[in-house]
Order: C-alpha cells, then structure tokens, then sequence
C-alpha cells in the first residue's frame, strides 16, 4: 500500500497539494527549485521525511533550469527549521552539483528509493508489536505522503491489513493544521483499516477508559540522547501514555537522528503564524488582536519514549548508537 | 465586570447567542419554553449555570405561553444530559408550577441572582490564591455568559485586573467547539487580562517549559467523592499539572456537587454529533465517513484535583461535606 506525496516526470515534479485533503487531490506541477521551496514553506508536501525528498528532487529542477545549485540548497535548507531530514537530504545532494541534473536526479532517485525501504522496514518491525483487536493511538501524520509512500509510524497500520492484523486506530485531529484527521485518517480508509477520530483533547479520556495499548508517532529530530521533536501535542501525549501504563512508540528512519544535536534543549522549534490558530477557513475563531502562541513542535524527553522504531529494528536508548 | 448571558426583559429573554462569538454579538429573542430548550440544545447558551438560569427563565416563559408547566419542564431538562445544574434549577421551579408566571418569574430572578453573588465570591476565594506575575492556565469557558455574569473559574481571572493582581492566561481553545479561543480570550479582552490563547495540544509543552503556575476549570458536574466532570480535555490537563506540579483547580457553585452522584463512573457522558469534529465552518476536516468519536466531557477523579473552589470557600475534599 504505497501513497506517494510526489513522482518524478522527465522535467517536473508532480506533487500532492496535502493542505487540500480530504476534500480534494489536487497534483501541483512544480517546475523550478523556488516552486519547491514554497511549496514546502506553505505545508503543500510536509512530513519530515517527505520535505527531504521534495527538497532533492527541488535541486535536479535547479540544475534544469541552470540556476546556480548551491544558492538553490541554500534557498531549499532555509525553508523550515525543525525537521533534520531537510539538511540531511540537501546535505546528500550538495557533492554533485557540479555533475548536471543527471547525476543530481540520481541521486534524488536513491534518496527517495531509501526512504521507501526504511519506511518498509520500519513497518515490518514495528507490526511485530502489535497484534489483532488492539487499538493503537497516533498523532499527526506520519503516513505515506509524509515519506516516499509508506510512512513511519503509520507504516505497521498501513500494513496491518495485508498482514492480517486487525488493528483499530484512534487518530489525533492534531490542531492547529488538523493532519491527522485530514491526512492520517485519509490514508487509513484507503488502506482499509478501522480508524476513529478525536479532536486532540480527547486522548486522555480515551486512555483513562482503557482504549488504547501504544501510541506511535514519528519525528522530526531525534537528538543524540534520544530526547525526540515531533509535532506539537506528542510531549503531551508521551506524558499521559506514562500515565496510564501505555508503551509510546517513535518510528523514524536513522536519517531523523540528528548526532550533532546533543539533547532536544538544542533543537530549534519552529514557530508559526497565529492565524493558523485565530481565522482558520476563513472564519474568526479567536478575537482580533489576541496573543497566540503557535511552536508547531515539542519535545518529547527520551525517558517517556518506550522504544525508537528505525528501518534497522527497535532500539530502547539512541545513546548506544552514537559509537557507529 | 459583569458579562451577563441574558436579560429578562417584560415578556421574553433577550439571549446572547454564544455560537456567533467573536465575530459577532447577536441577541436572540426568546419567547417561548420551546425557543429556549432550543437555545440550549443548540448551544447558543452554554455553561453549566448559565443553562440552570436559562432553563428556570424558560419555565416562566411557559406560563406566559399557558403552556404545561411540568411539560416544559420536562422538555427543558431533556436537552443536555451532563450539567447538574439545569436538573437543579427546574427542581427549584417546579414546586411553583401551579402559582403563576409572577411567582416563577421571582424564584428565576433569585436562582439568577444567587448564581451572580456566587460568582462574585468564588471570585474573591481563588484570587487569595493568585499573586501578580502568575500564569493561570484555563480550558473551556468558565466565565461571565456561562453564568449569571461573573463566572466561576473565570471569575478570579476577569477580577484581578480591578484587584490590583496582574495575571497572564493561557487559554486553551477547546476543540471541538472552541469555547476557549472564541468566548474565553473575548471575555479576558473586554477585561483588560493579558492571555494567550493556545490549541489544546500546546499545554503540555507551555508547562513543561515551566510558564504554567496553575490551571483552573470549572465543572459540570462534581459527584459527592469529588470526581469532577467538566469539558472533554479537563481530565488530561489534570494529569499533565500532577505530572509538572502544578496545582489544579475546579471553581464551580454548590449547585454544581451532586450528592445523588457517588462517583465519576455514574456521572453520564453527552456524546455529541461527528460533525462537530468532522465538518466545521462547512468545510471537510475530515474523510467523509471516518467514524468520530465526540464525548462533549471527561472525568478528572478528585486524586488530581488540588481544591474546589465554592462560594463558601475553598475546599481541600467534597466528602468532608456530605453531612450537611
């Protein structure tokens, strides 16, 4: 069950417009690196991993158009802060931009390609923790369209059906921008999976009843002490999965592992524009001028993360990593 | 700073209709039972006081319709299933059914009053516990149109400014039907009280960066152990201020603890409709046909809960009370 969030076309990229889900699957055609760039700044492909393999396939199009790359990779870094996939993937690219749009896309190619098999992999594994009739919780989206098509967390879900395991999944809506219930719940009626929506505020209860058995997110940074960065509201729910004697999974493939960040006190939360809490579809849903205050991630402390899900199988710390 | 939801006006209720805040103040004539059953069911008077106040004024609209008084009663209290206080209201009015539309007129005028100076006092309770330079953070809408006008978690917030305190308060918007960004930042506004308003998921992160001083709610229904219903995300809130040691507040009139209620597990949870979650501002938040799960409140058990705050003081148990 692949859901690409973008495919290459011999000049161009066609990619998913994610902020028009459910209502409507639009493909934009992006044809030159500062297309990419605003499409990832204006949330059209998002999902760390994802932006990763937007921001590659955004150099190949600057090597197309004769743009000078390395001012392209730079314009293409400078779009969001948070997830380390983005400088990862440009970090990846930068070697070959003098050797043309050939070896670039390439190289695009592979990224994408790799992605696609951590995304497998880290289905696989995940999938063996998890059995039938047990109600799984997720936030966010970490699905198919947020990678190259298999999703991190949403990976094992997605799965689950072909490998006949019946799971119910609870998801998070994951306000202000509401990717679980536009995207992830999207995914999981495609795949075919029993899934129920509740606004963001309902997980305790929904714990506290006894409802859910692990919760499963992605990242957008790990740091070398596994201390992890995800959508704002995981740090939250980490902390009542503690609470109620609930495992709390993060899947993420290696490249999210950030070894030049020591502990999440280092990473940088990006922070938002409050309209997207104050006037969401057009209407006032705040008073004129009130604060907002709008970090579009937290993070989680590794002491609340039961295991970290990676295309190379479960880990319980990040620490005994970092000798590789 | 009274912020009254309604007037009694000669022969009808002038209603402040909650739906349309911010963007809009809209008055509602009321002139029949039926017309403010309505109004509650559809929300354009919510809060649980304020729909026990709503409720008596109704009654005495049926006696100017000459309509049965028991039959409108009745009909009053089927609409929302959770606020002990509208059962409480229409138990006052009932024993006045067969005297007259000025007899019921006076006993609505007193429940309103009452609930006022209750207000008032809870106000002037919980401010002893505030000091300038606070963080307060509050979920839902506790404030002056959820009641007669003063409010009751609000009511300390919506004071401080004339008593000298300066706060600072993290409102919580309140998915799914946004009480908190929508009523509460509008009231703090009129009241001159600096807030911030936040999605719901950003509370964890807010007091695990130590900005949250203390968090108070109010109630819907307080069962005679002191288990508290209250807005769906009130229970998790709870658990995230004892897991970061904050002190966690519930301000609610006497009329609010039931003693008929022994505990939380008998106090029944309204479901609402999937479309509050699913299809807001007539725009698809959602897949069509994704199973929503929409419970408008939770439990926080009274072990969470730091103190009630009552008209007649502050409270460290509800059982301690039973005797009365």
């Amino acid at each position: 069950m692949r859901i690409p969030p973008l495919h290459w076309r011999t000049d161009h990229v066609l990619l998913l417009d994610q902020t028009r889900l459910p209502g409507e699957e639009v493909w934009l055609d992006i044809r030159t690196a500062g297309d990419m760039a605003e499409a990832i700044r204006t949330l059209s492909v998002r999902g760390a991993p994802a932006i990763g393999v937007a921001a590659a396939y955004g150099v190949v199009l600057a090597a197309l158009e004769g743009a000078d790359i390395h001012e392209a990779i730079d314009e293409l870094a400078g779009t969001r802060p948070t997830a380390v996939n983005l400088f990862w993937a440009l970090d990846r690219m930068r070697p070959f931009a003098g050797q043309g749009a050939k070896r670039l896309l390439a190289e695009a190619r592979l990224i994408e390609h790799e992605d696609l098999e951590a995304g497998r992999q880290i289905g696989e594994h995940a999938l063996r923790m998890f059995a039938s009739g047990m109600n799984v919780l997720t936030h966010c989206h970490a699905g198919g369209v947020a990678t190259s098509g298999f999703g991190t967390a949403l990976a094992p879900l997605l799965q689950s059906k072909e490998a006949g395991v019946d799971l119910h999944v609870w998801v998070d809506e994951t306000r202000p921008l509401l990717q679980g219930s536009r995207i992830t719940a999207w995914e999981l009626q495609k795949a075919g999976v029993s899934c129920t929506v509740i606004t963001d505020n309902m997980a305790a209860h929904v714990m506290g009843q006894g409802l859910v058995d692990a919760v499963i997110v992605g990242a957008d940074r790990i740091a070398a002490n596994g201390d992890t960065a995800n959508k704002i509201g995981t740090y939250g729910l980490a902390v009542l999965a503690r609470a109620h004697g609930i495992p709390f999974y993060i899947a993420a493939p290696r490249s999210t592992i950030d070894y030049e960040t020591a502990s999440g006190a280092d990473i940088e939360i990006e922070q938002r524009h409050p309209d997207e809490v104050r006037r969401r579809y057009g209407l006032l849903t705040a008073p004129e001028g009130v604060g907002v205050y709008n970090p579009a991630f937290d993070v989680t402390p590794a002491a609340l993360i039961s295991a970290w899900i990676t295309e190379e199988g479960i880990l319980n710390s990040i620490e005994l990593d970092t000798t590789e």
